[in-house]
């Protein structure tokens, strides 16, 4: 099978990743790397590579050996960008956001769709074997009805003068929930609390309250100011609940076959008896999860879409739902207020 | 020096803990247990046993040869219990929360006051050596102004008719907050979610976020659903950071000397640049705390403020800013609205 | 059921625990303590208790209340207490090490014989959970053929003058290893090494390699000096491998389905290819085991012993087991070489 | 400064590591990889690439546009492709071990000497910033004399036909005790011992004890069959101790001010008192070590040893120190005795 022809736009932070994975693929020939400053795109490349350098996007997208293009630029340039790209018959992988508006991703996904090319969102933690696990144990009914979700990600983080802790940090959780809900990320009014205590002019930590279908809710806790990191995913079910921590390579996820079970049910208040709660203290399983670099699944994801013609798993519509979230979550911070997101209209 | 003399009233849950923490003091002589049901106070006391055993509490307040008494039983009779025995002229030792509404603490606090005896609450977790630590590194300046408070306590807990998780678990986070903090427990308007996810008529997950003075915010997650036990207590500061983490006996207490550090002003941002932000990546401090059971350092506290004719370090004031927190939840919950806690009225 | 009576003998470092435990009880009635210094064995009873104080041993061998004692005094006293206790018709918990030499040992075993007696070891973490289950485990074939054991105890420790650290820390280890191996503490030739780079004139820090029955070996590490506490010890079976680390309440015990299978055999190596060996890296398994005070069982397991009028589980012989091992470990540490345990003779 | 010419010979497990940190380096450029298979080679070399492949050494060591290479091929082989390499006048950098014989090693290092080029052991571990850290505690005094050393490295393993556990795990060990130490890798008679249990035909699971100087001991535990990874290494000193855990990346170092204190000496011991020891329960320090990657650091030292014309850090003296003593294991291992190792020849 013929490797797919790809370049990397854009060679700052995120870039030399792409590059990585791209050229460690059985799927990929990495062709061309672009950016503004030719020097930064050669010390990505490196010595004795005979991959080519381009400064200008609209002189890379002429070329003729290119079968899809990885942007991986600031996000309000990935519209205006991917557009183009898809019109020049590319197809298009974008890091995450979407774009930094809801108008300007349909407007992306309304050209993929007419140009019939893939549009596939970076989300990178969708494709570690943790949240494919935890998917699959979600839809397999093993942990059960979702009664909550805590997300915590935090760490000491690059204070940016254009988004605030929210729009750098919660798209992985929200993208995640999107991916291993049964409903994807369909939530109620949102409630957003937030603070920038050293006055830098961006909230830098902040706390968003998701009300989930059936009761359940999801928190997720974001913090550029923190000097521990922590990424923990907690999921806990009617069934069972799981755990992920992604800084514990021995034991990413482990599931509790713990809970809590209610026999009696809140009538039985009136007599003003103690709910008839009982615990289950089962056992934990760990299991083995093959150890993998999510993004090198991520760029397979984004080749196997090309060749099967379908939708890659993480696509455009998914990318304009946590869009809607993150939209929710600011104006909940302005407001005090709980926000609903605006449901995606289907283009 | 004479022990003082002390009764535990209530033999259910937490009072077999004050039993064996007053008999193990060298301050305190325990006089009897009252119990409305005498094998259950029985059982408390053990065989070979001169300890009385009461199961009237009018009996047990007529007794000449008790100082003081010790309040476990449930919440909603706090109030009646402890008045009986600042009025008959006994010091008054009570459970958390002081009372089941701001009415009762207001009038037990008043009664403690026009008798002229102590009335200290069991805030158990203000007599760690973690939590004094805290206070002091909080008082020194070591920390620095306090930027985030997380406060994690979840596990799974018992389902109650009467209160919510908050009720349950938060006045812990709240009296650690009101006793490390330079001014008490003086929030502004409380944001709280919560879910009842289990229909169990009680609001079982919870998150409340409170507005410190200063720009900094403390959040706290509340959860009797969790299969995992975590207590995890982060104060962030502009100077270090502090870790406490009560179930890791070897390193309780972390100091980080990290953090994010600001040198221009958000007034650069018209020219849409980075912030500039620097980290510092210092060393992790863990302090040598001595392992001393919390319970029996509170008991120390309640005889030394009877002997100093001091108030309590946890007194009925701290009770009363503790609770109007706890209300200011509930009216979050119920409204959806961020909501002011009552200040305390000086009585 | 009547309460079996007891005295406790030696109010030092560790009777406290046992008094505790034997009040706790519901097999046991406390009705004495022995020490030489009546203020100490007042202490541990403390106020307002009717428990008797003895001073002397003989006197207190000759109370009809009594049908058991237990032995807390040091090492080598415990053969004559013991033995008197015996022909005084009492049953007998004896502190380990069983006693300070073999031959008192087995005059102990003899003695309980003729007067059929209990004769119990305080093997304590024979009774936890955890060894509990790793036996069971052991027994259902779950972990298979045991191909290795570490034993890590490790922690600042009382340096004594009268014994080293292997005959301090390693009666646990030999007691569990006897406890959980199908043929018990039968082991080939012992290799002990150690050192006092303190120059205390005693053996501070110290390992032990002991041959198992079929090819595998047990390692025991010893240590004084650690500031850091370790207790592990961990399984390697041709199955499975059980780690048990009891300073890790969430999860004691895990037990992992991951191991290395041979296919081929050494014949192959002539050819000079790899040996055919693959990784099956299967899951963990964490069982719920319950939180239970091992000395509570201890003492449970007594009282039964006695009623049932058999052997306790961790009886005379299995002391003198462990004795001779750590008879072994002296002469290896002396000689340099490896020394095989006199095997204990059947009396 | 131009870039020091390098090819990688063996493109099996540890090859493409090299390849890689050669790549990213600033001081090497990496002309060529040699490998018999030229697919393998071209495989770790990736698409797009100018980097030539070779597959006879003899024609590679012709090429007069290579300064130096690294070999990364069997054990029994590094002997005569180092000496060949050296006489072609290149700097040899070589995988641990050094050689499979003292004999070996001993002409390698002869011939680097007498061609006056650099002979550079790939010690990875030793280029940590965690060991450097150790280092420095230990030659500033921080540490003291060093009572204990407890190194333990076991996970699952690749079983091989020609060499132990210990000749595959324990050079890491070895050489690190061998940069930590005062006086290097100067111990004397080593007890070893070790099993086979799965009956592979080599030992996969071992214990060594070396005497160190001043009375202290260190202890190495290698295994291939657990299926838990463990790297942890442990300098018990007189003023402090430092525990290292290699896969605690938040903590990886930390430093104990706690320890035992010998107040008296053992003439006391007569009067069968106790040693007069104390405690002291000081804090735990967490120095801030930047992540580097230990290679490329590695990589680097061997281009700063070839421009500044000096012996590389780890030079072929150490590596034959470590060798002396996986000889003396070995034999220990055969015998049962304590061996020790020869000291190693001027050359």
């Amino acid at each position: 099978m013929d490797k797919l022809r790809v370049a990397v736009i854009g060679a700052g932070y995120w870039g030399p990743n792409l590059v990585r994975n791209l050229r460690n693929s059985p799927d990929w020939d990495l062709v061309a790397v672009c950016d503004l400053d030719p020097a930064r795109a050669a010390k990505v490349i490196g010595d004795r590579s005979t991959v080519a350098i381009e400064t200008d996007v609209s002189r890379l997208l002429e070329r003729e050996d290119l079968d899809a293009v990885a942007i991986a630029t600031p996000p309000r340039t990935h519209a205006a960008i991917a557009i183009a790209a898809l019109e020049a018959g590319k197809h298009v992988l974008v890091e995450k956001p979407l774009a930094s508006n809801l108008e300007d991703a349909r407007r992306m996904v309304e050209v993929a769709a007419a140009q019939n090319r893939a549009l596939m969102l970076d989300h990178t933690f969708c494709y570690t074997p943790a949240v494919r696990h935890i998917r699959q144990m979600i839809s397999d009914g093993v942990i059960g009805d979702v009664l909550f979700v805590d997300s915590v990600r935090i760490n000491l983080g690059l204070v940016q003068p254009d988004v605030n802790v929210f729009w750098d940090l919660a798209p992985h959780d929200l993208s995640i929930l999107d991916f291993i809900l049964p409903s994807g990320l369909d939530v109620g009014p949102v409630t957003a609390t937030g603070a920038d205590p050293l006055d830098t002019g961006q909230i830098c930590v902040g706390h968003a309250t998701l009300p989930l279908p059936g009761g359940g809710i999801a928190n997720i806790s974001v913090n550029w100011l923190s000097p521990t990191k922590i990424r923990s995913f907690v999921v806990g079910g009617r069934n069972r609940t799981l755990v992920w921590d992604d800084l514990n390579p021995m034991q990413r996820v482990a599931l509790y076959d713990r809970g809590v079970e209610v026999t009696k049910r809140p009538d039985d208040l009136a007599e003003r008896k103690q709910v008839n709660v009982s615990y289950r203290m089962g056992d934990i399983h760990v299991p083995a999860l093959r150890e993998a670099e999510a993004l090198g699944l991520m760029v397979a994801e984004f080749a196997a879409a090309i060749r099967e013609e379908r939708a890659p798993l993480t696509d455009g519509h998914s990318g304009m739902r946590v869009l809607s979230v993150l939209h929710a979550i600011d104006e909940s911070l302005a407001t005090g207020q709980p926000v609903a997101p605006h449901k995606e209209v289907t283009v």
